[in-house]
């Protein structure tokens, strides 16, 4: 259980790459990176394209004037120069420019976590991670609601043969505030989502469906995709070719078989992300509109509905709790959750400390790398006409080398 | 609303063929035909394949012994002799044997209720639509849940616009039961269920999804599909060729998508069927596990929940209605309301009441071959690898002939 | 699990006083008694205050012209010349008859079933009662919703100490259709009911808590009340002094409390009746709502749902069970379980077979002037400003006279 | 909406008595607290009886190790000699402590937030008002559960007549943790809230219902108790005179009636609170384990359910938003909001800016004086056996002087 006692030695010196006051995602990076403040000490950041207001944006929450700068190069160029600069760098800004920033950061020797989808293509997430790992850094993705402790509840009884062999893989994430033409000019953050110069290769796939595939990852960490199928349809058709609603289908290498419903096209939908997982005795499944249930399954019992917080959970679901039982916890607490572990795997990475490391759970730039990778196979599946496509294993590094 | 009272001068004189004391389905069908005493009289049966047992139990529910009969020949013959013989007969057999015994019924010139799936093929179905339609009789498909009157209140919603245009269709009829290889040892209902010369073509395909499937013709009359592609497992190995898990992906011809899940191997899976159609500007969900609810979801306004017997409900819906707000109606009014519509189907039929029967909305001969036809689409789709198939039109009877 | 097969050796020739086309809860009663026409048979019937008017409607259910009745009296008359004459009676008129056609019937040597609240006072049912054994008849009340078998199940884990001891009972029956004065006018069924009159002392409390006060005597037979305190207000000042809300709490012998809701006036409550009985270790949770769960509580365990029909069920409950797993089950099947268990209880009386009639569960006369007691003892604390009253046992028969 | 930039010039220096590594409810302070370091910012603490262990842990959330002190009076002393002492001071300690470090933390000149219970009687309340007015010093009471931003949803809609007239007022907050007598040996945050000398007159009318009971003025802040009627039981013996459970009943001013049910052996129940206020024209409800939903019920029309962070809502509610729709917000956001308006008014008093103060709605010293008026008049009906007596306005400071 965690109190806010320190993980590590001393909170690291943290700065954001946009995030500031429009921003819909920089509040929920910060609520996470600082919600002890043993983990990150928000120092310095180049919070907006327009600096006055990002200026006043970051003094308002705390830092101060002269570390608020005009952009991104300025800031690693200055903090470079400080003896008390910044060790990590969030980056909160539209897709498209995230594989360039966390390039400038790791070369200005920055820890980086990085909003999802990573970049555009897993030949840029290869070559950023054969830097990062050149430069011995950290590279974090913030697939937010991953840090719910459920999903180790989830790992940790599937492990266990809870449910028996796996058959059935059933995830959805979709929400239906893009139902109409006018939500894309409504606000800045879903108008660039729509615009594949920025947005990237898809919109929904990509902006939502990235969370509950990784977590489905983090849930089974043996399962593998064989083959998959995608069908994507753009509603409103000013998107196209950029996707709001997709429907895919897998093939797993156990035999298992999965489908996956994204969009931002279901009307009315406020229950977001649904993972079920069918095995072969017992079913688990977790929607994230009651985050801390778990609904348990087994065929020819009475369901039963597993809580947060309690004793019969798994010690490495309630490592992660915080609040105590009938004391609800939300996103806030899952993106602390993951901010933690970033900076316990900041932490180790500099000490050296490689047990640790190994034996960590959390999105890194392989969770960032598979996400990308399933975009492409998805959108390579849809192109052709929703056909099933072998789930192409992204060449290594060294293959690539 | 309902109370008993009679919709036809006279309840007809009905006959079952099977639906004995071990049936699962029989007692369902004499709850839906016998519920007033004003649309049906049970006064014939062949009720087992062992006629003494189905001699005994006829006996024991009322009908006189002379006319418990050990087959339906027998029965077919012995009471066309009567003065007061059969005029309907309902077949609640295995789906390999409704083809020779509708043909019979329709030869010995009876209305036939038969269970669902009709037949194997479309071709035998259009065969016997043509027979029904030489002899003036009725042929209707139970359905059964399809008599839930929220489908007409769906039908009337989608009528008058309140989602708007149709966009997504999701549909799902599962269920965990035949988990296990057990399972398929246990009742003879499950065991002749995975053997294709008496079950056909499919097992979960036909036996669960053509409800649900005719349920979302019934509630979207002016959807057609054009194109499926359906991915089916075996999940236990010995019911191979036949499914026990399907997944359908479909292309509606004015450019809705859709998504079928059926199942016999969701573990733990207590709620059944649940239809969600998602419109450009609000959805409707509706779950068999709650079917007097509908949950109307306008996009940005606050989800509502329909519950039957409510005033605000469309005429179409409330003229289902029986037992009034606050008094759950289940299953049985369901069947119930289909068993009352296929008597006046018949009454009207029989006195060549045209507009009665072009106004009536009941899962006739035309939803059995639908279902049927379905069936068809799905296999042919899943047995060339789950590829995309255009839906094909089924030839009418004249293109046949 | 039933099917209909007959449980007596020929059903009961049955007529009903009341019930008819303007009658709310008439088509309840048909509904339960004609359920499988092996239990009861209508054959007679003074359907209605308006002679003519319930004569059309006794035909169009089925009931020979000359059978319906301008009145009970004369029904009681004719049918008792007959050789073919009516056996049982349900009476389902306003409470303000039913202690004059009981005491009637009775007379003419009928069993009867009445509605609730079976009489005004307890006086009323002790001298009924008497008579009713003097003449060696069933006297049955129709609590209708004690027939979800759900009841038996709750009785059964009690009963094997699932819960550990009882401590707390929270029963709740509320509804909002009376939320204003217009729904007085609204319907005759709800007009009379706020009449003292012809509802006697009580309108919520009789018509809506003497159904859920039964089902927790049922659940718990060995929870006796202690003394009570009795809360009652007339939201709508016109129908002072009868109440359409009221609060009771309870002390049982036990050490025991408990609390009662019950209103009319609970504006957009569709729940209508709660049931949680809490003990040592867990509680049991059933919503009439969702009739076919009940949500099964240790205390440090994940909570059990459990579903009508499902194999771990006790036998007590299972007995009643119709339409197997995954099929709802509503209202209409607990009036078919009660109307069943009258018939053999009619059918034991008659035969003289004590041992039935000892075993059976059932809402008998004395579960009718349980009933009256708890509105006397409601009323009683009310009337004297909602003080604690103990909870008076009426004097047994033997002791009135 | 907020997003973490300040509300006030700066964050206010701030300490906390108690709350250190065995508390449950410290963390829940800082959380609130420290949420955006721009309300708050942690600089001093005495947060265990044991030095050592204090010592420790407040090094670990990041306090210099000087300004961890061994006592509360030590702090007080220490950091009123300092220039950077602190402004602020939480109270997180067991009941029983709180009036003697209130009042010395007052008497340091010290804005104080104290846990409730806030003190044993009325008269300390009073008392602690009088010199809080003296030193022009907020005294703000952790109603934590109070900062969801549905009450404000609630307060404006019940403004607004959108439930018309309320009739009633259904209360709980109840959980199962305490079911048995073990659970007063499992933590010592348990053991001392069943000893009277500690805990006060009460467990968990103190513990529990205080807290719903304010977020009911909250909402409904023109409703007055009349009389109430307390009946409370101790199911544990040895906790008695304290008890496990209660049940009261309240007459308003209004005509309304109310009930609270608290209670810590409610076996199971993880639901913890629940207010339904039912109007004439519709009723609304709250769960705290959903806190980010609202069920608008209105009589005859489908329930809506509303949900957290949607346009439609009240701006009032939407000011207190963070996350945005689909991010469930919990427990946390609550307590941070709170402690966001402690500050506000911290700094209005400061300021001497009054219009802030009046306009702020947030738990004040009369929320601490109502929760132990509630329980005063609650005991004091309880203890002369379950009796109605009228709610009794406390004596003003004015008055008692």
């Amino acid at each position: 259980m965690l109190n806010g006692e320190k993980k590590i030695s001393r909170p690291l010196r943290w700065a954001m790459v946009g995030g500031g006051r429009l921003s819909q995602v920089g509040y929920k990076h910060r609520t996470g990176a600082l919600r002890d403040n043993t983990a990150f000490q928000l120092v310095a950041g180049a919070f907006d394209i327009d600096y006055e207001r990002g200026k006043e944006f970051g003094v308002n929450i705390g830092v101060d004037e002269e570390r608020c700068y005009p952009d991104y190069k300025t800031m690693f160029l200055e903090e470079h120069k400080r003896e008390d600069g910044i060790e990590a760098v969030t980056i909160a800004t539209p897709n498209g420019t995230h594989y360039e920033i966390c390039k400038a950061a790791l070369e200005a020797d920055l820890h980086v976590i990085c909003e999802k989808p990573l970049f555009f293509t897993t030949e840029e997430v290869l070559e950023i991670k054969e830097l990062a790992e050149q430069k011995g850094k950290i590279l974090g993705v913030t697939y937010g609601y991953s840090g719910n402790q459920m999903m180790m509840q989830m790992r940790a009884m599937i492990e266990k043969g809870d449910i028996g062999d796996i058959r059935i893989v059933e995830l959805q994430y979709t929400h239906g505030f893009s139902s109409t033409e006018e939500a894309d000019k409504f606000s800045d953050a879903q108008k660039w989502r729509v615009d594949p110069k920025i947005s990237g290769p898809s919109f929904v796939l990509g902006d939502l469906s990235t969370h509950t595939y990784y977590m489905s990852q983090l849930i089974m960490p043996d399962m593998k995709i064989k083959k998959l199928l995608c069908d994507r349809q753009s509603f409103i058709s000013s998107r196209a070719p950029l996707e709001d609603n997709a429907f895919v289908m897998m093939h797993y290498e156990n035999g298992a078989v999965g489908r996956f419903w994204t969009s931002a096209v279901n009307a009315g939908c406020m229950d977001g992300q649904r993972i079920r997982i069918v095995g072969s005795k017992a079913s688990l499944e977790w929607w994230d509109s009651k985050p801390g249930e778990l609904s348990y399954e087994i065929q020819g019992q009475p369901a039963q509905k597993l809580i947060r917080a309690m004793p019969y959970l798994d010690d490495s679901c309630n490592a992660d709790e915080r609040l105590a039982a009938l004391h609800v916890e939300g996103l806030s607490e899952a993106w602390a959750n993951i901010y933690l572990k970033f900076a316990i795997a900041i932490d180790a990475k500099n000490r050296g400390d490689h047990e640790t490391l190994e034996n960590l759970i959390y999105p890194d730039i392989n969770a960032g790398l598979e996400g990308v990778r399933w975009i492409e196979n998805c959108v390579r599946s849809a192109d052709q006409g929703a056909i099933w496509v072998d789930f192409e294993d992204v060449p290594t590094a060294q293959e690539v080398n």
